[in-house]
């Protein structure tokens, strides 16, 4: 496969050109996949070639490689995600910006020339930093922040520097790490879940400093229970990046969204060359004005898939740039994906899995356990649906990210996404009976069971607590979130409609 | 003050009523305020009545008092929250709801008739129960729940048993806790900010488990720093309590409506009756169909006051009830509020604090330390107005959650406001000069330095290392909050915009 | 092809059921496809049968048909919207309720029942009605409800009156016609349009009564053809019908989301039975609860089509129904098409065309013509995107419903759909070179030239003065509408920002 | 009162700048008030000063005058929207941008001095104008203008040019008028009302070209009326304009805020110099990033009022900007008033009438009238608020801009106000007898009984159809236009649910 230059970018510098020893030194990051390089040929930095001969690679374990020792037989490891550092002699750079012009070799791919601009950023001396160590997460690093903390702010903390999990294990999660919060975390349930994955009865792990929480949602859990569990369904799953690209005018921007659709299968393989796990369902473009906005919607495994979905879109959209001239410009992310925010986009056409919770609860368990009618609570509901209308809500339910915020945090998903997680359709009805109907559709939960924070101590604790860890878990997570809303918005469903006013006028009238 | 009889029903039964030893029992918890009983007089229960003499009442050390021996003299205390439980002998009550009349007076208040409906619950035989103590943060209440959570789920854990927290301590802001999850911090910054309560620079606590966050926030700060600092303003600060009013018709909600801003200071009077800190700013009533939908506006001092305002609009509106005979219906909440939802009401009319951070960054600061031209990160950001627009997003920024909730969870906030946190409105443009201002305000940042999580272990150390822990320090931690964000957002978005992509046709064509 | 039973609904009774001569009588409306009927076997009501041979039925002419007379060889036709009157001797029906069941046959389709329930209204007697008349667009019916409506009101009128246009071709236009209404039309214009369908310049016919707006928009005009005209482009074209399927559970409703996918090639050949021109391109399924919210999208040539959808969405749901048993409950409707309302659905997805118009204005040509500066109109389209986001707004440009509207009104267009045709999405930007670049996306522009009111006199009359009348003329006129309301932005645009006012302080300031 | 400099922009050359006679003239319009010229002293272009006694002013009847007979004693009319042509000798200009300066005395205001800049602009020789007359609404103008459509499409027009009503009476209403539109009227209902304004039957007129309109909203009307007719009310009255303020940085925007509240009294006193009938109620501001959009709110009479408002909002903003010298930039217009477009600040806070109509239907007359059972009609209610919430609509009820649009044609009002006009909250319950309460409010319904189109031939009929013409209509209007609404929702939903569809499953199963 030829590389597209575009691509090349992915492979950077990272802010970090150095003027050392006489020379020159910079670091080479792999944001790509998985590879290995077969040869370093020669580095230029503003027309000043330096030869391979005379280039020196420093690896990780500090171990260093002369430029014409790495070959076809003699290759170097080049992980995705890892940086390795190139010092090049004999050349002077001062503050601002110098051109780099790199030559080497990767398996697989041939010789690959690649350009980049980068600065020399001269620090004011007295610029106070966070201190930073070659093995940052190295006890005396972590002690050497906490110290500079303390002396920083002029306080002492305590509770702050305990922690029982390993910080070697947090490289990836965290930097400039000094410390743990610890969230109390609270159990609720169990949970009778009905799911395609998840069946049976649930303990519920709820990480939350807010008063009366869990005990609200175990109130609404112990009424699902008693009405037979809650059935839950994952009806949808896309992780996607939504890259923008602009054209000459509306015209092209048409034409291309065609060109898409015919072209889809070689962009497949594209964007899949940088992930095994992530799968490519399809572009779901949006015109206006100049601009094609697409969003590539992946599913992602077990993994949330943020990462995943935006290397892999990238991988696509070089090849994209490549094979289509009408392109003007282009940028990765659009605001059109919508990460981390609530919007109509995501409510419509899913971002993480969308999923479903339901039941119906007969009028005596309301009565008995959370002394509510069921026609007051459906009377409340319908002018909440008002109230939700004139507010312009992105969640018609009444608190869904009560539950779901315990859960992240407890079990190590991104809590950032509580945003569009927090988006939630319910839906109530009578029964011909007098019961109560109830379901809640989350149509942007964004969970992982794998990758992030899932396998950190307390996180993949929790995960396990549930039978969450591990492989093809990530459904049944998804289910077990759901029902624990449901049980939320019952709860306080009935609290607040067990709690209504009416009057006595009201009382004999015709008329609600 | 004589009490509305609404206003009776924060005295409430909260489903306790229990057969006990040849009689009947129940709890009666206080939720409005703190009082004084200065006599219990006579229960009823299904016309069955018991006099004061014969009625035992449990406190919270485990002494008893009976009901007569309540005097003006030998008053009991009775503080907001407590729950006391009453026993009246000889009573027979079986499955099913039953009603409770109860006389008693309170200090200040004289004497109050008080009916209720409660219903005994009898239990399955093998419901499975999450362990409860009568101290239920001692020690073996503790262990004994971790025993329970292992056996049912049949794993071993070891890092949430691990706490140096004090669990006394959690009483109020979580139920059956068991241990802790452990959260990541890393430090960010330091960040200079030009506040009008936050000045200087600050080290910035952000728990988290996503990978370059930290170092991406800290990356921004750097560029704001060199920049003279983030200027941060607090331009509102509103919490409030939406609850909604029934009438005949839309005719007698337009006349409420009148009447509400007429008799607005008896109102306010009822509301501050329930608290020393929560001032009623105003009532801001929205009429649609024959709804009136009151959004009662308060300032909390430095808690985030949720539940303050609930108890003081319920006060309030108990006056109302009392003193408006057009309601034929009343709700305390009706998705208005609209806590935890992203909802545009809150976008434009404030929830918690409104507050805006700007800077002015030089074309050369950027370009030396993000890579990134101004003009190229402008041109970006008026794609992403579209892409926002079409979305249909509750924030035309970037990623203002990563922040927020970083911030949220080591300082011990409610995490799950994240929701309508989330909302922000970024704004960018090229000074003539061609450096780049930006400023963001985020109109419904719900945060506190005092009451919920914030005075917890951890938590309140990261307050402390932000010099914001104790009295008058939120509008300071709402400017720092701001500040983070847009170093948020200018890092971000240098990074989206130095990895642009032009064709060769763009660089010679006349349009962009 | 066997026609499923919910089909038969389109053959209808309509509320028409009268005790008729000793006997009763009621009406069959056609609402589905033309037809031919080749027989008339049976009428039973309530369980009395009458035979085809003593059944009577009125022709649209006044002769009557014997029932058993109809016979594949003495066919009766039986077009689209067609009513026909039966008549059934000997039975007795009082006011209420009443069963009816009939049984016929149709030319391809063979024999068919049918069953009904219709109920006899006996009218209040002193109700006032608006008169109508066998022939009611006859001369003699219009002037005896132009008599009526002067008697009921006590007025005379002189201009309503008076209409040069054939009322007996306003028949599927309007009821109880009596006269018009005579909006003044101004010509704006000419506007030099650079389309693929539209090529040349255009006079502009806008029926209006605001003044201003004709020279505003010819303002505008005035300045797009000193920049070569306006590029238009349709980029998408679909009406859409959005039914509502219900299920037991979210599961059934996702299942049957799959089910449309494979089995759409039969729904296609159902829905496209009802019509020559609509073609149904996809069909567009959003879960949530238990239902299925199904777009149904065609393209339908050169008219709007909503009643075209309507009729072949409903042949394709009845089909859907025949052969999907998880289906519990359907309605043709559900709020989710949205016709008739701003809606981001809409915006997102399209309905009718999605078309952009684009302009790249000279500074010069700005400045001369509507003395306004690019750089100063580019700096207020910035902040009016704050404005327009913090407004929760369909719109982010300026006025496009004006010309939209004034076009809508002259050319026989469905008025009503400005509702949805107001969205817009408008896009400004400099170029290098300091020109101002502008381009407005209209998401859901509902036009049609042909059916509808786009026949009648003066607005055909408007149509050809487009050179818009006629077949395949609907996209042309689609890109006329669109670069019109962006000579209408420009004019608008530049008259507010010409009118802008800078502090002195600014002037000599670093910042704006 | 000191006319504010910024006010005098309001009179303005309106690109009318020509070399004339070996001098110079240019027009000037007033847009402010009525007005009386006491003096003309000076015109200065470009440096050369010319002397009143050289000036010669044309007034409207053809006549001229000499700038120094202009005195108080022999003083000029100079009313609004009046626009007078003065010519300077002497002084040549040429194409380009020149500048003005002008010296004249109004009465009650003294000596005003006016600068402002205008070019001259210079046609190409081949530009195709539409052409204009002196006397444009005269007969030979129109018929000109008719020869000039005619011969540049090369088509003939006959009922175009068929109108009974005076041309002479379109100034102000239209320009370059050619013609009418003939819109048919149908006639529906009575529909009885039951108003606070509008009390009893009235007939509906409605001009609409689709078919089956005016029947269906009779059809509601008829039960409507069979339940005692419509109850409404208007709850809320608003018409706005919403400048936006530009300000250093957010503190100075959040300080004029509370300055605009202190000063409210002097700004009220400027706002209503301008008019004799609006009102300015209050500002309400809203405040993002550095700037201040405040929606002045107005009651305006009988007139719909946007341009009222304009006028008064602007002299109020002249007022604001000489007062308050932290303002650094300011336009009329923010994109959040917001005119002719849907909008969540619209629906939220009113603009033109916010009106409610209601009923309360029984089950009897539902079922006899349009065959519909309350409860089924209820629950289709239920489904399509979720439909509403998904696609995120402005109007969760079925189709009320078919009735507003064909009123609003009929009666002369700004039909491109069906944009924001399109928006309704619908609520439906049915009452323990089982019968249907339902509710519209029209949060933003533009209209007006005076000015605009209203006084129209054809248009002013209507109104008088209505006993809506003259004074102090305006809300009874309103009305009358509400009731309209809910009788086509009712016969809408009706029609949807009456062709509902129950699997056999669902008749014997217990959910549905």
């Amino acid at each position: 496969m030829k590389i597209p230059s575009l691509l090349l970018r992915q492979l950077y510098t990272n802010g970090s050109l150095t003027p050392t020893n006489g020379g020159v030194s910079f670091s080479l990051k792999n944001r790509l996949v998985d590879a290995k390089l077969t040869g370093l040929h020669k580095v230029t930095v503003d027309g000043n070639e330096v030869a391979g001969g005379q280039l020196t690679m420093t690896l990780d374990d500090g171990s260093t490689v002369i430029g014409t020792d790495i070959t076809p037989t003699n290759s170097v490891d080049f992980p995705l995600s890892k940086v390795v550092r190139i010092y090049a002699p004999g050349i002077k750079v001062g503050k601002g910006v110098h051109k780099i012009a790199l030559e080497f070799e990767i398996e697989g791919m041939g010789k690959i020339g690649f350009k980049v601009k980068d600065s020399v950023v001269v620090d004011e001396p007295h610029r106070v930093k966070v201190p930073r160590h070659e093995d940052d997460f190295a006890e005396a690093a972590i002690k050497d922040r906490q110290r500079f903390v303390e002396k920083y702010t002029g306080e002492k903390f305590e509770h702050l520097w305990q922690y029982s999990i390993n910080p070697q294990k947090l490289q990836g999660n965290v930097e400039a790490f000094v410390g743990v919060a610890q969230i109390p975390i609270g159990i609720a349930g169990p949970l009778k879940v009905n799911g395609e994955h998840a069946q049976g009865e649930f303990l519920i792990p709820m990480a939350t400093t807010e008063g009366t929480l869990v005990a609200s949602y175990s109130r609404g859990m112990k009424v699902l229970n008693l009405s037979g569990g809650v059935t839950c369904t994952v009806v949808a799953d896309a992780m996607q990046r939504a890259p923008v690209f602009v054209f000459e005018s509306a015209r092209e921007a048409r034409d291309f969204k065609e060109w898409l659709n015919e072209t889809f299968e070689p962009i497949r393989e594209a964007a899949e060359s940088t992930t095994s796990v992530g799968k490519l369902q399809n572009i779901d473009t949006y015109l206006s004005n100049r601009f094609a906005f697409c969003r590539f919607n992946f599913t992602t495994g077990d993994a949330a898939g943020q990462n995943m979905v935006g290397r892999a879109t990238f991988a696509a959209c070089s090849w994209i740039l490549e094979n289509n001239d009408t392109i003007r410009r282009f940028y990765l992310e659009s605001n059109f994906a919508t990460d981390k925010k609530a919007s109509m986009v995501n409510i419509m056409r899913t971002r993480g899995k969308r999923v479903t919770a339901e039941c119906t609860v007969s009028a005596e368990v309301l009565r008995q356990h959370l002394r509510v009618e069921p026609k007051n609570l459906f009377y409340h509901y319908g002018i909440s649906q008002i109230g939700s209308a004139l507010a312009g809500v992105n969640n018609n339910g009444l608190h869904s990210p009560n539950g779901i915020t315990a859960m992240f945090i407890a079990t190590g998903q991104d809590v950032a996404n509580v945003a569009e997680s927090s988006a939630a359709l319910l839906y109530c009805d009578l029964t011909p009976d007098g019961d109560l109907y109830m379901s809640i559709t989350i149509p942007s939960l964004i969970v992982a069971t794998y990758g992030g924070g899932t396998g950190l101590g307390t996180q993949n604790e929790c995960l396990r607590m549930l039978g969450c860890a591990g492989q093809n878990r990530v459904k049944k997570f998804a289910e077990i979130v759901a029902g624990v809303v449901l049980a939320g918005e019952i709860s306080l469903a009935s609290a607040i409609s067990s709690n209504d006013w009416v009057s006595s006028h009201e009382k004999f009238g015709r008329n609600r």
